[in-house]
């Protein structure tokens, strides 16, 4: 990353200074592989003054998802690109520190698509498909935990495995990259439904563990294995109801040909294609099980599902107090570290919610 | 195909013998890929007597499904595949010429699976899924118009395109392999739903014009241009609302590229596949679209869905008497062509509905 032109890393923050400056990490160069430093830039801005109806937003935590990769492609999506010289986009967990819109009061904790800068201005009037880019949360939530829980991570889970997995008493469940944050909620979510067995795939020991001991799996299939289907097979003599996939390509191909009569597949993700401008090297060659398992494949972008999300919000916080939840979280330090960070995704560095905190709340 | 031992192809036939021979096709050796006479053997048996509530169908018309490739290799699938010994299955009208049933009359008009045979025993009483082997037809219907239009094809039409396609007003609509039977009369059947646009595929300079000219199409695509892609495109520049797919492959593939959001793509058949015993050579690369637009994915077997059967028969004979239905048949002369007729369907040399004329009915 090309640092500002002061060679510094700009001024201490205060939040009682009435010019503020803002580090913003923006977009220089598309990566076309693997995201580096190189591609961003860091530069020094003044924070502009509050418009009408607007809110500045002390930026707290970034949190990262494989789809932000997609967005960094030249390549029309369900979301516009990013633009050479924007603000890369990003969700983000922060604290509101000036206002001038009567809903939003100094100190209010909000989150939003706060992207990755210090300071965000936003002004929660103008709606893109219902959704706002800031909403207020709870005085007594933890930042970091909303973010993840109650951001789009909980939603994702919640939308792909309530309403679109469906999952019924006694069913058989799978859910691949089951270690990553969306995987290991969707399970738990499965379970807290009724779901009788929640099998796994992850691709590590250490992963595989943490599926079944930490997030109550009753079992976590190599998703490196050469024979993994067999492993699928193994796991679920019957076939699988449902299968929440994050991983796409030859997996969700051994998935399909472990599919139950009548099995719901929900595509939430395709962490195996790296998110990349280019079509997919492995295609689905057991797409002839859809027909005759009578299965539906549905594709979801958890925006479409706002007005779900309040349920959503209940529920997974009831659970939270039920103790029928459990997450972890992997933490980078500083703005600066955002690339680098992006980039553990798509190696499988992450262990748990991939975080990056930009600055303590004041309280 | 080995005929019967005596060397000739059996009597003629009297509805009035009391002793009556029956020519029967059985499966003899299964193919591994193309559908030959050698696969079948032509026998002669007695027609056994009924017992308590049976029926004895003369059967007339033999109706050839691509699926029937699927039911000779010995894989597992949605219905068991035919032994070898067993008498080829197959959708077949009749007549009835004895009945122990008090249901059914000598005389009365009969569509079921009656198999690749001259006489059939059916008990009309036992039902698997809830569907019967034998179902009763108006008396003034022509049994090749039933064979086809109130039968599988028929129904797999208006399901597929009617409850799990969903056209809606003003949709645009890809139905592919457009000139075959089922093809052709889902089409239709969208327009009749309001679709604006109804796109199909084919393989034949005059298999387009068919679709055009006489099913109503608004286009028809090569589909072996290799090009297709952006022919698909061109005939669909928003994309492509639903998409209703006999064919599989690499056109599917590229259908899925061209959805628009939140369409319905029905999975009915996979004539590219040949339905042989082996994973589709060419995968899904594409699949990704699924997620970003939104896309549902079914795959349905027709009879899952016997209970919109009667509904379905209902508006398609009032979409046939308002002129709003068209078809047409390729008919095959004598029992022992059986085979080679399969085949037509795979060679893409059928022009319409392939059936099979094994007797006519009496007066």
């Amino acid at each position: 990353m090309v640092a500002p032109g002061t060679g510094r890393r700009g001024p201490a923050l205060s939040a009682a200074s009435t010019r503020r400056t803002n580090r913003q990490v923006l977009l220089r160069e598309r990566p076309t592989d693997r995201v580096e430093d190189r591609h961003f830039e860091l530069v020094e801005r003044a924070v502009p003054s509050l418009g009408d109806r607007q809110v500045l937003v002390r930026v707290c935590w970034l949190a990262f998802a494989p789809a932000q990769r997609g967005i960094l492609n030249d390549v029309p999506s369900y979301v516009p690109p990013v633009a050479i010289g924007e603000v890369m986009r990003g969700t983000a967990a922060g604290q509101v520190v000036a206002s001038t819109h009567p809903d939003y009061s100094v100190g209010d904790k909000v989150m939003g698509t706060f992207g990755w800068q210090e300071y965000a201005v936003l002004s929660p009037d103008e709606a893109v498909d219902g959704l706002s880019d800031i909403e207020r949360l709870p005085a007594d939530v933890d930042l970091k935990v909303a973010v993840n829980i109650l951001g789009t991570t909980g939603m994702t889970a919640y939308v792909g495995m309530v309403d679109l997995g469906l999952p019924l008493e006694g069913d058989t469940v799978l859910v691949t990259a089951a270690a990553g944050a969306t995987g290991s909620l969707a399970g738990q979510i499965a379970r807290a439904l009724g779901a009788a067995r929640v099998v796994g795939t992850a691709g590590s020991a250490e992963k595989r563990a943490w599926v079944t001991e930490e997030f109550g799996f009753d079992e976590c299939v190599d998703h490196h294995d050469p024979k993994v289907f067999r492993s699928l097979r193994a796991a679920a003599p019957n076939g699988f109801d449902v299968v929440f996939d994050n991983v796409g390509g030859s997996l969700l191909d051994d998935a399909l040909a472990n599919l139950a009569l009548r099995a719901r597949v929900v595509l939430c993700g395709a962490i195996s294609t790296g998110y990349m401008p280019k079509r997919a090297e492995v295609g689905l060659r057991n797409y002839q099980f859809i027909t005759t398992r009578r299965a539906t494949v549905r594709g979801f972008i958890v925006r479409d599902h706002g007005a779900r999300f309040a349920d959503a919000r209940a529920d997974l916080q009831r659970w939270i107090t039920e103790g029928r939840l459990r997450w972890n979280e992997d933490i980078a330090e500083g703005l600066a570290t955002a690339p680098a960070t992006l980039q553990r995704l798509f190696d499988g560095a992450n262990l748990g919610k991939q975080l990056l905190r930009v600055a303590d709340p004041l309280d």
